[in-house]
């Protein structure tokens, strides 16, 4: 038989048998959310209508309080998980929820501040571009000048390391900036979407003065780390502890439930530096990850692109065949950046002759840089900086992205 | 002044005096290798003669003893590390000693089994490539057949992990197979090559019968750990413990200096299986990192390639508005596979949109194969499977690649 979409169903599976929702086939299977939360993927012959059985019903909307006497939060939602729930249609998950439905659906944001919030965009984060990162970062900017005492953005878990840095690198805040995503939707019980938000926003009113991302510590829901922006990974598909700072700890935690921050002694404080927005990025830029055995005709893919970061093997380097077409970008007037596909530690390619052979080719050293935060600062240099001074600033600790400057031949 | 190549010399820096041998001027630098076996960078005028100083002496060499009542292992040298020195020409490290110069290196290995010696060939690891896979194989292969009860493989660290899974996926072994190498070189005082290289024998001759990595479990000398081959990868670019088994514990540990294995439940023990060679690979295989914004034209440099795997964001995504030619390559023959450049976790492109437009493309999902071991077993089905088992293969646990094998619309 055939299903409506939202029809109640019992599902006799592997010797099991589940309540749930009937969402929609695919191929010869059936897709069915069961009460859990969870989706499951069973032959139609599995499924069975519950007759009488009534849908799920959505929970009623609550009006928004606020406490005209707590501190300001700007709430800017620009989509992903957080913001996500079950698209009925095609049983996958989508973003839809605006800003005011986060509230909504999570009361306890209401005792810690009071909250404006915007949404500049309302996409899945595999979809940000930098051309939204600066849509972004000037909203960001426009909402501390507008009396904002700090920002909550949410955001994808995908590629919101990417966002944060690049926020990072074309903001200079005076008050906390804090990306926040959820890695399960709301509608499962294992969702880190409410504890997320809620440790947000105390670390949005705290005394921290830089951007952050603000996930789950561990797998418990007892806190948030709060890591900084440009040395933060997300380093699991699904866990809820996914994201980790790399190469340092966390500049901060916040504890659950009771909400109480503790921020690191070198944590950027709250009013430590001036507001400068500088959003200008350039967008062509790319990253390649070298791999053992790779043409180097795929290099031609990035020719005329203004810059390329590269993440090369071990201490930061490719194959030798690769070198002469590396050395041929650069003298076209590509500015390419050497980073590891290790992760962590730093690249240093003066002690094998491949690095030697690289540096000598035009080839920056990125120090401890993640690849991925080097692409974005590599957007954020060649569009601000002097073409002169582009090296200089690449090995340059602006937002703690390198442990150290990088000394040598500058 | 200028000074010669083995200078003996004093580098007066940052309030410090060290001594050290002058090795090679850098711009209007010096490079002075120090005693403590790391070298500086420094500028020239650091530098001063010191008169009637002796270079380094290099250790005599010692005739290699073999006991003919200890058990056969091959050790097969590959370059890397683990087997080089320092150029005093270039400053430079480069691998230049033969396995022979292994073992007078380390007497302790005598102990342990007695060895057969072969270098297929000597280069940094990051010139690996498929074709060299396939050598090593069957060169591994032959030693089995002709009686050697244990494989050491030296290896650069670089791409390590690339070759052991592609040996991994090419041979059945009946024996232990080891990959060592070392992150640091054998002149410098926190070497890594004596401990790993005597791990790697004791693995050798050990119960295991799998292809493993076999590195420092942490950064003290006390134990090594046996990381299997397809679920270890170097996260980072210089610790001595850089080696992690990802998504499962290492199938087994060495403790130092006592040499005693254990071997977890779930490892392959010696003689399991049956010793079978399938060394043939597809080389014209690519590996690409997504990131945001990237632009779609940078898939076309995969164009006739026969396989592609793909990082993507999170669960296994990419902007939406690379899946139409993500679409193209695999209706013009290329297999392309979704791994997460998450590292840890399995991909999923049910949950999201963007994946089950993925999925509609033709895009294998990978489960929680790292993007690296996807790549090398994407060669390996390539080159051995009939074309309608590819997908099969690929989402078919075939050496520990995968936890599950992965079910759904095949």
């Amino acid at each position: 038989m055939t299903f409506k979409n939202s029809d109640p169903v019992t599902v006799s599976f592997a010797g099991l048998e589940m309540e749930g929702i009937y969402i929609s086939a695919s191929n010869e299977n059936a897709v069915v959310k069961l009460k859990s939360g969870y989706n499951i993927c069973v032959p139609e012959s599995a499924v069975t209508l519950r007759e009488g059985a009534e849908a799920l019903a959505k929970p009623a909307a609550v009006p928004l309080e606020q406490n005209e006497k707590l501190p300001l939060l700007s709430i800017i939602s620009t989509g992903g998980t957080i913001a996500s729930t079950v698209d009925y249609r095609t049983g996958a998950v989508s973003s839809k929820f605006t800003a005011e439905d986060i509230l909504r659906s999570i009361p306890e944001l209401g005792d810690i501040a009071r909250y404006r919030t915007l949404q500049p965009f309302n996409i899945l984060s595999e979809n940000m571009n930098p051309a939204m990162w600066q849509e972004l970062a000037r909203t960001i900017y426009n909402e501390i000048l507008a009396g904002s005492k700090g920002i909550i953005v949410t955001h994808g878990t995908d590629t919101m390391l990417y966002s944060a840095a690049a926020v990072s690198f074309m903001l200079d805040t005076t008050v906390p900036v804090i990306f926040v995503g959820a890695q399960r939707s709301a509608d499962r019980p294992s969702s880190d979407n409410a504890v997320n938000a809620i440790c947000s926003a105390q670390a949005g009113v705290s005394e921290l003065g830089e951007v952050v991302v603000c996930m789950h510590s561990t797998s418990n829901d007892t806190s948030c780390s709060l890591h900084r922006a440009t040395r933060v990974r997300k380093n699991h598909t699904s866990r809820r502890d996914a994201f980790q700072s790399i190469g340092r700890d966390a500049v901060g935690t916040v504890s659950y439930p009771d909400g109480k921050v503790v921020l690191a002694d070198d944590a950027v404080k709250r009013g430590e530096n001036s507001l400068v927005l500088k959003a200008e990025l350039e967008p062509a830029c790319g990253l390649l990850t070298y791999y053992p055995g790779m043409n180097p005709a795929v290099l031609d893919a990035f020719k005329g692109y203004k810059g390329l970061v590269i993440a090369g093997t071990g201490l930061g380097h490719t194959g030798t065949d690769c070198i002469e077409k590396i050395a041929d970008l650069v003298a076209s007037g590509t500015t390419v950046v050497m980073t590891s596909q290790c992760m962590a530690g730093s690249v240093c390619d003066r002690v094998y002759e491949t690095g030697r052979y690289l540096l000598d080719a035009g080839v920056i050293e990125a120090g401890n840089m993640l690849p991925e935060v080097a692409l974005v600062k590599l957007m954020w240099v060649l569009a601000n900086a002097d073409p002169k001074d582009v090296k200089r600033l690449m090995q340059t600790n602006l937002k703690g992205e390198l442990d150290v400057d990088i000394r040598g031949e500058n």
